[in-house]
């Protein structure tokens, strides 16, 4: 266990995050803009198995912070928009929220008596009891007993890879998979993906229960051409401080971010090559990288977004950089770092693109 | 659910238990005691259902430190010796860890890879899985879906009251039951047991599977005398204060420590009240203040020992005596209570006495 969770936190020189998901405006907004998918997912599930008395609810990926209860709380919601319809009692709820065992989740617990009134208040006195429980561990190995979860949830945390993919010593000024790596460092950040999301695939479907639902938001690529930009320009910052001779090459050489963003082709294809789920619905849409798609068109906005873009990056990847680099680069690498996000950010249409998924256990 | 964990927190002037339990040298010597009562239940369980796939396993008042994984780590081994016996393959464990919210889970997950790596080494390559969960909240409401578990544990947490009891204004110098506390505030504390016993006896005969299995550890007293002289002792400590004029007599008169230590023939009479268990046994022993027996007979260790059972005593009751008191208190409490615990280990046999009782869902 502790050799998975190392390997995720990024001793190969990958970015340090202390837990899956960083509860990102853009994550806020994903989530937003996927909720028609949850809800009919969990309305679906709820109408399927009425005799159901408690439903098994995953959130994979919590981290701590705003958006933790965010998605769960809609579920809530949704089922009991359903029940109310349907003028049954309402089911009570097993909660999981999982992340790494480096999450806060002593913050998520002392905010948990706060959300749990809020829910009563909202839903009303016949409203089911809620059972939340912290899952400590990585979602690339099993996590739960098998035939005991009836949904699974994840945003914006599948895009981290278990490990910075062995043999990309010729990645050199890259530090992901970039327009500019060579041909092997692609097909090993790619066969990375794969062995992680197939073992992904491969736990939750011993977990799941048969017809229990699942719903995944990856940060992906538009398209086949390889590319993450908000990393690349952080490739950027640290290359130019190579050039100021502030960061030794060999030390930027070595660096590389355990971060994958897949294709919509890519998730179909290995979602078929796993073969134990059925494709609900799958599709791809853009989020600005502010997570305000107004910031789109307010020039008078950009600045501003740049810095709230490059504040996010920054606990992101901050971690990390300081484990490979050393504290002395912070101050250098982030304001550099802002500036490129910024000026970017004004010339072209800068949005991440999400993959979402949603999925039956057959 | 805030107003359950305030209360337990002892907004009332009671002591501020952030986690039930505290880890003390005395707890882990009373599960040592009470392994072969924990061992016994366990493997009847197991063998008495052995197509059970997964135990679920719920310690209540786990706490964050040392003690935290002992009845665990036992009563997997338990299983796995029984299950290596029966040359069966071994079932996997979903492991429930529950406290307060306020207590330290982040220091609890940032242990478990070491735990988990520990198991798997003891146990074997044949050893189950074992899944890891925090649940933070008040053990006096449900925790959990009904009849989902099959052996619930919880030592040293159910002497703390969910409140301090009302209508004790007359309970002046004293800050517990005390031989000198008057009948209504006797009449008062025994009430809240009563009710808190209850409810947790009913929302565990919820939760528990038939069949299944409960094992308590409470510390007790040895007969029907009201005394729990370590809090006696703290009590005598804060007089000392009143009379030095360090502490307002009044501000002392309204402080109470939210804990009640039954008698065996109590528990045995509240049991039988809420009929849904049977009682496999039920016995009391006692352990020597500083958890070593040795001490007892040892004068040189008598000072140390009075040292170590202080700074216990301090983890235990600092959080709300400065909530009531101030910080201000602190420095010139606890000096005068460590010499009140050394003087009278030197004198008299100090021993806490401790309720167990094993018990099956009918």
């Amino acid at each position: 266990m502790t050799t998975v969770v190392v390997e995720v936190l990024g001793v190969n020189g990958g970015i340090g995050n202390t837990s899956y998901a960083k509860n990102s405006l853009p994550q806020q907004k994903a989530i937003l803009k996927t909720k028609p998918i949850t809800d009919q997912a969990i309305t679906s599930l709820y109408t399927s198995s009425l005799n159901l008395k408690t439903i098994s609810i995953a959130d994979l990926g919590c981290s701590s912070g705003p958006n933790t209860f965010l998605t769960v709380s809609n579920l809530l919601k949704a089922v009991d928009r359903v029940r109310k319809k349907l003028r049954r009692d309402s089911p009570d709820f097993q909660i999981y929220l999982n992340d790494l065992p480096t999450n806060d989740f002593n913050s998520i617990f002392r905010s948990l008596p706060t959300h749990q009134e809020e829910f009563k208040r909202e839903m009303g006195d016949g409203f089911g009891q809620c059972f939340f429980n912290g899952v400590p561990g990585s979602f690339y190995g099993r996590l739960f007993p098998a035939d005991t979860l009836h949904f699974v949830h994840s945003s914006y945390s599948l895009q981290w890879l278990s490990q910075v993919p062995k043999g990309i010593e010729d990645n050199k000024a890259n530090i992901c998979m970039a327009p500019g790596s060579p041909p092997n460092v692609r097909k090993a950040f790619s066969a990375q993906f794969e062995i992680d999301f197939l073992t992904f695939l491969k736990c939750r479907s011993e977990e799941l229960v048969k017809g229990g639902r699942m719903v995944l938001t990856i940060l992906g690529r538009k398209n086949e051409k390889p590319s993450f930009l908000i990393i690349e320009l952080l490739a950027m910052a640290l290359n130019e401080l190579v050039s100021e001779g502030l960061v030794a090459e060999e030390k930027l050489n070595s660096f590389n971010v355990p971060m994958y963003t897949p294709s919509l082709a890519e998730v179909k294809s290995l979602l078929e090559k796993d073969g134990s789920f059925t494709i609900n619905s799958l599709e791809a849409f853009q989020v600005h990288w502010t997570g305000n798609e107004s910031d789109v068109e307010n020039i008078s906005d950009k600045n501003n977004g740049g810095y709230n873009v490059a504040r996010c990056m920054r606990a992101v990847t901050e971690p990390t950089l300081v484990s490979h680099f050393g504290e002395g680069i912070i101050e250098d690498v982030f304001p550099k770092y802002r500036k490129m996000i910024a000026d970017y950010m004004s010339r072209e249409k800068t949005e991440f693109t999400n993959v979402t998924v949603s999925l039956v256990k057959t």
